[in-house]
Order: structure tokens, then sequence, then C-alpha cells
């Protein structure tokens, strides 16, 4: 069973893009996963294919009308009716690892992708599509934010990351930063490796690797911190 | 005044990739930018090229050498002294919009893009390196959030998304999401766009999305609400 990702999108041309080099490039010519862009502009119903117009109410830019997004919306809920419809919108929920690994574990996602001043409110009020953002920074539009969240699931993909990385020790799980990582040469300019990671203890280092990852957490994200502490209390 | 964006990857073929499309890729052509990727591989010394080991204590995957991703940062200093270095790591700070805006600003900036379990963290205890993250989401390298961090600041370069869309309406400035956008047809399968929009009032108007900006931050993001309220105490 392969992971289908369909990308509506002005900028078809634009996919697989860097998802066809590397980790995720094999596994796309291995059939592990699916690259299927649609190209928006095919559903536009006038002579100049027009996808969106002027925002309602003035000021600057765009917007994606409800209606022409709406049709290529059915299209590819028509093509792979099972599969979750996500819009790439700063308006949306933030992304999470738990929920990349939830779409991971599924047939795939079709991703909604907009450019300009984003979409007319109404598609969302018309139609099951799960808001989502990839960070509080805008983008000129979703298909960069579509990349980052296909890379995402793609690599929890069964075989793509190869057994021994299953990813259960890193970022983002259990609300906990990764421990830092260390390795040869023993000491670079006049730096050393920590001592306890060449002990060979392995219950110490576990230890050390726990504690590194909370005191960092606590440090550089004490949000995340607050959250990982509430779910143990 | 050109904005550089320095690249320090093991996939140099990645780029300019989405980035040489639509606004970016014209931004490009006409020198608003430049893309310079660098192979960190070059900055091997042995004669297998090689830039990871396995790490230190134990674990799966590998570890980009201190040594190696030295030489690699060293040199892209020499090269662009004034470029700040940046890190894609999930172990770094959240990227906000405001970092981007001063990125922005500047000279540009030089992107080291990790692979694998990450960066040997003595390379930045040697070097001056800011490490951010483009999300609570793991990704199979650094490229894709280059790609983000890039197209978030080449939007905001002079001339790229032209005078009327200054961004200074859009979402994360000021803690707030944006308010919802809507445009033609004015019903849409029975929804109409809010009254208010086709009023003409402009104070009314501006009222309005004021405070549907404020309402959605507060459903959808209480964690930007709060900073939104506490800025304004």
């Amino acid at each position: 069973m392969s992971f289908t990702a369909q990308i509506l999108t002005l900028y078809p041309e634009m996919f697989p893009g860097p998802l066809g080099v590397s980790l995720a490039g094999r596994a796309l010519a291995e059939g592990t996963w699916a690259c299927e862009p649609v190209q928006i502009r095919d559903f536009a119903t006038d002579k100049h294919k027009s996808v969106d117009d002027t925002p309602a109410g003035g000021g600057a830019g765009m917007v994606l009308r409800a209606d022409v997004l709406a049709r290529a919306v059915d299209h590819a809920l028509e093509l792979h009716p099972a599969l979750p419809v996500l819009a790439m919108t700063p308006r949306g929920a933030p992304m999470t690892q738990a929920r990349v690994r939830s779409l991971a574990a599924g047939p795939g996602v079709t991703i909604l992708c907009g450019r300009f001043e984003g979409f007319d409110e109404r598609l969302f009020e018309g139609r099951p599509i799960e808001q989502v953002s990839m960070g509080d920074i805008v983008l000129s539009g979703g298909e960069i934010g579509a990349f980052m969240l296909l890379d995402a699931c793609i690599r929890l993909l069964p075989g793509v990351m190869g057994a021994a990385s299953s990813g259960v020790e890193e970022s983002f799980e259990n609300d906990l930063l990764e421990y830092p990582q260390y390795t040869r040469p023993p000491e670079w300019e006049g730096r050393m490796i920590p001592e306890v990671l060449r002990s060979g203890d392995h219950a110490k280092i576990a230890a050390w690797r726990k504690r590194r990852a909370e005191d960092d957490t606590r440090l550089r994200r004490p949000d995340l911190w607050e959250r990982y502490r509430s779910a143990r209390d």
C-alpha cells in the first residue's frame, strides 16, 4: 500500500522537486509514495482561467475564489475519497509531529496550496478541509509548506529510514528536544566528547541523554517544557 | 545590493529548486537575490570523503562531524563574512516573522543544512552559528527548511511583491493572525460575503477586520493571543 500525495497547486511543475532527491526520491522511485500534482487553474470556468479576484472590502493582493477552489477539491475527493484534505494557511493550526505520524500511518494526504492573500473563507465552511500552518512565518505560497509536510511524512513510511532509525528518540517525541550528539574525532580544537559517552556504560549514557534532553528543552523551549511537565503531573 | 543565500548542503543540486519558480524565480533572474550552494563533502579530508560517523555513546544513524563542518563554515565565512550563519536543526530556536524581516533587511544568510542525526554539538561551541528550527516537526534534512526560510525572506525583498503588498497586514505581524478574506462571487452555495465588506464604509471594514483578527487569534492560537495581550498591557 503506497502513500498518495495529491497536491492542488497553481505550480504543479514544482513537484516532486526536492522530494525527487535523496531519501524521499528513492522512496518515490520505489513506489513507497506517489506524487500527484493537480493544476487548480483547470477548474476555472471563464475564458481567462481566473482563479482569484480582488479582496471584498478592499486591500492589496488577490484572493483565491471559493467556487473554483471547491471544484478542485471536489475533483480531488472524487479521485481519492479516503485522503484528508489539508490547506496550507498561516491561519491554520500549527502542524505537530503527532499529526505527521497520524498522516504517515494513513493512505496519504491531499494538500491545497494557497497563493496571494489566501483563500475565500467560505471554502472552509463549504468543504471538509483542515487548515494547517507549517510555522509562524509567511511564505509566498503553500507549495513550500507542502514539501515540508510531505518530507516529514515520507521519512516515516515503512522502509524509508531503515529499521535502525525508527525516529522514536528524536526531537518533539514526548515534547522533548533531542539530546546533543557527538562523533569522532574524540578531541576537536581542544574540545572533548563528554566522558560519559565514551564510558560504554549504557545505563549511564541513557540517563545523561535524558537529563540533557530535559535541560535543553527547559532552557531553549519553555513552551514544550510546560507541555512535557504537565503531561507528567 | 543583492541578497545572498549561501547554502552549505550535501545536496547542492536541490537549489534553487522550487525557488527558481514564480515570485522567487523572477527575483532570482532579475538579480534581486543570488543562490550559492556549497557542497559540504568538498571539505572532507579522507579518501572516502566522509562527512559523518556513528554517534558517540551508541544509537541509530550518523552524526555530521564537527571538523568537516567547521571547515565548510570557515570557507563560507571567508567568502561572505557579513552573512549570519544559521543552522537548521530541530534543537534550534523557532523561526519568527520578526527574524525573517531582520534577515531580509540584511545582506543575506548562510544556511547550514543538517542530515542524518544532526551535527556534532561541539560545532556550535567552536563557531558563531545561530541554531534555528522551522517548525516542531522532524524533516529528513535541513534543505526543505532552507527553502522555507529563503522563500519567506525573498518575498520581502524590495520590488518582489510590488508596492501594494507590503505585507504589513498579514499573519504574525503584531502576533495576530490575518482576518478572513472574501472575494467574488458575492453568493456561493448560499453563503454571502459578510455585509460589512460590501458596505464601502472603510472605517467599519477596518474595525470588523481587526475584531475578526483578534477573535480568530484568541480561538485558534491562544499562544499568540497571550503574547499580543501582554505586549499591550
